[in-house]
């Protein structure tokens, strides 16, 4: 019998597999062809032109971000501490409308993509504008990425005019969709209060017959409620469900106020849910109602939202926040276990985005996204519970190999896909004319929605 | 005019005083003679045995952990994602029991020293039992601590005898008094619930005799109320005033259902609190109301609580919980800034240790206790506030270089004090010992309080 030979081979350390029974093998041997795993076996020594040696590690597999908004890094820590409606309208609305352009969106989003590699992201969802830039940025820093093209009324940077942004939005998913499930296109309706009923319908239209994924924010802020059922006599989630836009293809982005009801009506129509405690928790937004949500069958990922809100792209952090915030708020520490916690960040935010048969385990004839993480820590030892270890203990700076799509994008800490110090400083130079006109922008602002 | 010559010297960077008027120096420095800094100025050029460059760097006083169980790192996630009494009386109690001993405390000890140092805590205030391995491990480690000997009416592990425990405990100052302020003996009694009134009573005369602090957990989880109430007549606070053991050298830990007359009280007397939220919100005993408690002048320090509820010993991530968690639970982003939490960290955290004349900010005459920062990384890119970037991106593993004293005990990421592998190799030893018994000794558990 001739022996099998793979591209990539890891052996050695304990995988975590997150398959459907949770399987976790010790001595663990994985081979690796092209860009999907081949095989997950224990003990083997395999043939490979490049082996990894994983030995003393947790092998997981790569993490999934299901919603966040890169370029926003250059607007990390810019404005904190501030009420919701306050920061949108006079901070990041009119920074977004004066400083967001193509070459801001590109750097920002390498940056953002340099960050989520090193804190073990392997998948994330973006919703942002100029998003052909986001595409292009995740393809050349090696970042699986579902690439949203965001839509909202008022004129976005990127398309001021309505027609222009419809029949824009078209040539975006033709562009992407052959890069499929590296970079794969979707839409982004920004949210039922910045986005009208017409654009809403139109954008989900698009997106039914393009295949793809539609995203928006949903019922992020207590006042959202009100100002929605004002404007058109239904509270946000039934809006939405009497325009029709809420369907298996559908991903809502916050839910921190649903009702039973709400749940009830997502489980029904298979809506998924991206959960951002961080942003939501900075923001008090509010504190979206997990684990009832899991309990109804509804998909829950995680997501980190943008930087200037977290502030932030480490998932970890996520799982850890997601993990004690539900436990705080409802006095149970029963729920949200870790085990799930971790769920949530792989496989479950695989489902989310309609990716579970491509991603979020370490399975054969997935997709090789995988990270390994560096066990030897202070902080990691003794080791009892992996899950607890996880979810509790490690951080983003554990992660120590990175490999997407079968290509090892991060080795002992070193990015293999970007020139990190120059990517730094193009956003340094961002940050520097935008801190500069910070306040100016601030004082003509035109938005206040 | 002779050259003023320095021990050690750190030049460059942009220094965080966390003085009273909150100074921000640029391009930094520091003259440190002996224990203390002698100078702290902008832009010169210093003589001294040893410069350490901190160009690009943030240079920070030390954090300050008011609340944690150093060996309790033996036992990080055996038990978790269950209810609090669950958790101490069927766990954690019955381990205890089992697998405290000396070695243990100072092994467990010297690896929760070296995670701290890692994540940039300078001084700790542990509470445990057999409290002199404890002390040995911080004076042998480099770690500033405040050691207190810990008090229980149930049998302890060192002290199964109470009149030889007060004895002990006598012994316990007189030999570490005289290594103040690096080590600085305290008594800590568990809990209104585990002390009799007898013990809480007697410690806190000891304690005033000797002039040293006196910690108690307290109202950690609502239960206690009701517990305390029917035993004597009076809720906890209440029944603590009662037994007047509550003065300016008392720190209360928790106090997670405080009252407003309870806030009211320890204003009045000067009671200060340790708020531990990680480890609140992952045991889901309740969120303390800190911003009441700061509004009425209650020094408020940051703790870890012990690895086993937490599961780690990183204040970087504290702050940014302490941020997080009382925004999304009071519904407001206003409360709790980053200047705030990083106040709680340092200077307040000194202020509730009664240390606040000796470390806590970077000012002339204090104990050199300081950190440096890389923030050339990019989840901390771009810098526009040195505080949101602390609290909110900045982690534990981005501390790079750490003085105690006036020693440097951790450069580059290297700690200088103890043979890590070693270390790290011992607690394992113990874990495995551990894990072994651990169910047998949940079955024969002798211990429900």
């Amino acid at each position: 019998m001739p022996t099998r030979h793979f591209d990539l081979a890891i052996t050695g350390g304990t995988l975590m597999t997150l398959s459907s029974d949770m399987d976790i093998i010790e001595n663990a041997s994985i081979g690796i062809s092209g860009s999907r795993i081949a095989l997950v076996d224990t003990n083997c020594t395999l043939a490979a032109d490049r082996v990894i040696d994983a030995r003393g590690g947790l092998i997981l597999p790569g993490l999934v971000n299901t919603h966040t908004h890169l370029p926003m890094v250059c607007f990390r820590g810019l404005a904190d501490d501030l009420p919701l409606m306050d920061w949108l309208n006079h901070h990041i609305f009119p920074m977004e409308a004066r400083f967001v352009n193509k070459q801001m969106v590109r750097d920002g989003a390498m940056l953002a993509i340099a960050e989520m590699i090193l804190s073990g992201t392997t998948t994330c969802c973006d919703g942002y504008f100029f998003e052909n830039q986001i595409a292009e940025a995740a393809l050349a820093g090696g970042m699986r990425a579902v690439a949203a093209q965001g839509f909202a009324d008022s004129a976005t940077p990127d398309h001021p005019q309505y027609e222009k942004m419809m029949a824009a939005a078209g040539r975006f998913v033709e562009r992407w969709l052959p890069h499929a499930p590296m970079i794969t296109p979707a839409f982004f309706c920004h949210s039922p209060y910045t986005c009208s009923p017409r654009t809403l319908v139109n954008v989900k239209a698009a997106a039914r017959e393009a295949g793809i994924l539609y995203l928006t924010h949903l019922l992020e802020n207590r006042d959202e409620i009100d100002t929605i059922e004002k404007r058109y006599g239904r509270k946000p989630v039934q809006h939405l469900h009497h325009l029709d836009v809420l369907d298996d293809r559908t991903v809502a982005v916050h839910c921190n106020w649903m009702s039973p009801e709400d749940i009830a009506l997502f489980a029904d129509l298979g809506v998924s849910v991206s959960h951002n405690p961080a942003s939501s928790m900075k923001l008090a937004a509010g504190v979206a109602p997990v684990p009832l949500m899991l309990e109804k069958g509804i998909a829950v990922g995680l997501g980190t939202d943008g930087s200037a809100s977290n502030n932030d792209l480490d998932l970890f952090q996520e799982m850890d926040l997601s993990a004690k915030v539900h436990k705080a708020t409802l006095l149970d520490p029963t729920v949200m276990s870790a085990e799930t916690v971790l769920k949530m960040a792989t496989i479950e935010g695989a489902r989310v985005l309609g990716m579970d048969r491509l991603i979020g385990s370490v399975e054969v004839g997935k997709q090789a996204d995988i990270i390994i993480l560096d066990m030897n820590q202070p902080h990691l030892t003794p080791l009892y519970n992996p899950y607890s270890q996880i979810v509790y203990a490690a951080r983003g700076g554990d992660v120590k190999t990175s490999i997407i799509d079968g290509k090892p994008v991060m080795e002992n800490r070193r990015l293999l896909t970007m020139d990190l110090p120059a990517v730094m400083e193009r956003v340094r130079a961002i940050a520097a004319h935008i801190q500069s006109e910070h306040q100016s922008a601030i004082r003509t602002s035109p938005v206040d929605v």
